[in-house]
This record gives structure tokens, C-alpha cells and sequence, in this order.
């Protein structure tokens, strides 16, 4: 923090949306803790990963929603936010950026896909203190009383712990009510990937379009993965890199023969 | 491959859409390795990161361009492009995943922001050797001749030698005529971020709305980074893994205290 004696400034946005029941949760519990701005998209965003809007305009409008917080939609990706908060509406760094609270799990391989994460990964290549949450529960009327209360443990060892210097972290809570959750286990990500199919449907002037559908296969038997802490009815804690480099590999991509 | 008398199964997809010129020159070099199939995005698509569609509908549409390639063009992201090639179009699973080659840089943290670069980490998700390349050149009518020798090169190695379990290859070009190349080199990621900038304009109506900007920020004085190789007129080689877990910061997560 910039001054000792400001209260911590903290950034809150999400992939579902502004007005979704994750992000109005993690609104409440982040006012605990600092002064609160918002910055989320103004329509769903589920599954945009990465993504930046360089091929369209962006717009970010302010809206008023629970007192003594800033909030603005944008009409970008998760990603967008982040940049547009940090680099035009906030006067000055986040102390800590809060993604989520996500409808929906985000372990395993979903950490690639997931716009909440992603939004939490770019915070993190910022260099500002990044936590991504997740609720195993898709559903709009999702039950946020357990994630609160999980959420309050994680972002207080945060602000006093600090998180590990270019990781953010991936929190999944499974979705069992508060007294049944056995306790919090520091994963890594399992290894699984999405067995996907497309449903073929045709429009009215009888074309064929597609809806992507899957089913997550998880080849990895590990204690210590995400998929089974949440199984297990544990939260899952990953911390997750924005350095992609498979450091194993070098030596054996260094023995290749360059014919050029 | 599946039949050792059959020409290698090649998937070609890319970022910037399939009439672009970098993966007009793509296919004709893996055409001279295996059997050609192509499907790619029907407009731009660059900076779409690892986003896939699930808001909206898919189509897909058979093109014919090249002789003795099959070719689709699809209106989702690089990702959906590559899910929709695995699961839908091809009659068996690609032996070999080529993206791009990319017009502009994909080095250093584009590799997160990168449709060409998602596309290959999906390959390896599906644990299929993939392959990005991009050429350090935005314009549409960048030259590719150089970077088609760099590419037979490297896929000439891939399919002798196999690509390390669980990873996939980033290779970015110098934008340099072939002989002022100097060589390969195996690197890792430059630890860099984006200063963005948000440009204000007024539609008619006197609304304001954002274009974003940036400059790439590189704070890594590394020899062994991609940003040095490209610098100094290297190929560079970026083994990219999809288990982003930090597993150097799980120790000092599980010292935490969680009250819950």
C-alpha cells in the first residue's frame, strides 16, 4: 500500500457479469477489508479466457449500486476490466484484485478457459496481489453464504501474508453448505481436459449451427490436485503462474537439429 | 500416427483468419509433411486468448482453396476451431497441431493474449504435438518467405523427435530476411507486461467510448529470454506448458492460517 494509514484498495470484477449473485457476495465481503471499486462486464463472459477486445470499442459506464462503492460496467471481456481499471479509472494501484465469485467450478485445466481467472492471471502480471473464486454451483440462484465465509479467510492471510510474488490464486469451494467443508488444501491443477461434443441444430432456413458441449476428463488419480481436494469437500487453493515456460523441456529442445 | 503407412494427419488453424497470408504459407509447407486439414476462423480473431464459445452459436463452413486440402472456416475463436476439428470434422486425431504463422509477435506474455498461441496450447491439452508460429511483422503483406524455411525446420524436427510430453512449441520469427537470421534458440518466456492505454473518442452522438493501446513493457534482462533471441535476430523456441500451478509457492501457502 502506497500509505500506511489508507485502508487498501481493492479491485472486485468477475466473468459472469456486474449484476451476478457471486460478484454482489464478493462486493459485501471485500468492504470488510478496503475501499471498494468494481469494474465487470455488463453482459456474461463466461469461458473468454485471455481475451482483449482490440477489434471493437470498448465502453465503461458507471453505475451506482451499493453505497460507498464505485462500480462501472464495461462491455469488454474480464481482462478488459482489469486493464481499464487499472489504467484509466483508478487513481492509483490496487492493493489486491478480487475475481469472482464465479458460478461454476474453475480447477483443473478450466483455469485456461475461465474469464474470472484470467482476470485474476493478468493481475497477477501486473504485480498486484490476485484472487480468483469459484462456487462449484452454475446456477444464477447459487448459495454465496459458504464462499463468503471462505472468502473472508483468504483475502485476510492475503493482506497480511502477501501471495507469492507472479502467482495469483485459484480458490474453488465445493458446493456443500459451510459445516460440512472439511478445510482448505494447497493443490496443484489436476490434469484433465474436455472430452467435447457439438449438438448440431439447424436454423430456421434449415442451415446447420452448433452448441459446444463437453465433459471434463480427469486423468489424474493425485491426492494433491484440486479435483480431489473439492471432491473430498475441501476448498482448493492453486497458486497459478503467468510464466508458461515448461523449464523441464529446454534441455531436450536444446538437443534438436536445426537444419536452417 | 495411428498406421505407419499413412502420411501424417496436419491440422492447421491460425488467429488471423483463413485467407490471411501466414497460414496460406503455413499449408503449403505442411503440405510437403502429411495430409492437410485446415480449420480456421472466418475473420480476425487475435488477442481472443484462450476463449471459447459458449454464449453463442457455431458454424462451419467447408471451403475450397488449396488442392488436396481440406479446408474449413469456422465463426468461433482459435480454440473453438481446434475443439471443433478434434471432435466434429477430422475422421481420427491430427499427428501434428501447426498455428499461424501469426502476423505480429507472440513472444514473451502474448503468449497469454494469443488466439495463434491458445490454439497450440489446446493441441497439447489434447496431447497432440502443437506448434505457433508468428513472424515479427503485423502487416497483412508480410513477407513469409523466411519464416516457411524456419518452419520446415522445426516441423521436421517435431515429427522425428516428438515434442516434450504435455507442452507445445512457441516459435517467433525476426522479421529479417532469411540470411541475417542467426540461428535457434531455446528460450524461455521474458517476464514483461503490457502499459495499456486507453484512447477516449465520441461516437456521434457525443458519447465516449475506448480504444485500447499499449506498450510491451520488458523488465527481464535475461540472455536466455525469447525477447533477447528476436532482439538479436534468433529464432526463438518457447517450450509452453497448460499446468500453470507455481509449484515453487505451494510451501509457503500451506504456513497459512485458515480460520474457517
Amino acid at each position: 500500500m502506497e500509505k500506511s494509514n489508507e485502508r487498501p484498495l481493492i479491485l472486485v470484477t468477475n466473468d459472469d457479469g456486474i449484476t451476478a449473485g457471486g460478484i454482489r457476495s464478493l462486493i459485501e465481503v471485500a468492504k470488510e477489508f478496503g475501499d471498494v471499486w468494481v469494474v465487470a462486464p455488463d453482459s456474461p463472459q463466461s469461458a473468454m479466457g485471455h481475451a482483449i477486445t482490440v477489434h471493437n470499442i470498448l465502453r465503461l459506464h458507471e453505475v451506482k449500486d451499493v453505497e460507498g462503492v464505485n462500480e462501472f460496467s464495461c462491455t469488454g471481456t474480464p481482462v478488459d476490466c482489469v486493464k481499464l481499471a487499472i489504467y484509466r479509472v483508478l487513481k492509483r494501484r490496487p492493493d489486491l484484485l478480487l475475481s469472482g465469485i464465479n458460478h461454476g467450478a474453475n480447477n483443473s485445466i478450466n483455469v485456461l478457459y475461465s474469464g474470472t481467472m484470467s482476470a485474476a492471471v493478468e493481475g497477477a502480471v501486473e504485480g498486484i496481489p490476485s484472487i480468483g473464486f469459484s462456487l462449484l454451483d452454475h446456477s444464477a440462484a447459487a448459495d454465496f453464504t459458504a464462499s463468503k465465509k471462505i472468502a473472508r479467510a483468504v483475502i485476510k492471510n492475503a493482506l497480511a501474508n502477501g501471495i507469492p510474488e507472479d502467482t495469483c490464486l485459484n480458490v474453488n469451494i465445493p458446493n456443500v453448505p459451510y459445516e460440512e467443508i472439511k478445510g482448505v488444501r494447497v493443490c496443484r491443477q489436476a490434469k484433465a481436459f474436455w472430452e467435447d461434443s457439438f449438438q448440431p441444430r439447424k436454423d430456421p432456413a434449415g442451415r446447420i449451427y452448433y452448441w459446444i458441449t463437453g465433459n471434463l476428463v480427469n486423468h489424474d488419480s493425485g491426492e494433491d490436485t484440486d479435483v480431489w481436494a473439492l471432491e473430498n469437500n475441501f476448498v482448493s487453493v492453486v497458486p497459478v503462474q503467468y510464466d508458461l515456460t515448461a523449464h523441464r523441456a529446454l534441455k531436450e529442445l536444446n538437443d534438436w537439429k536445426y537444419e536452417i
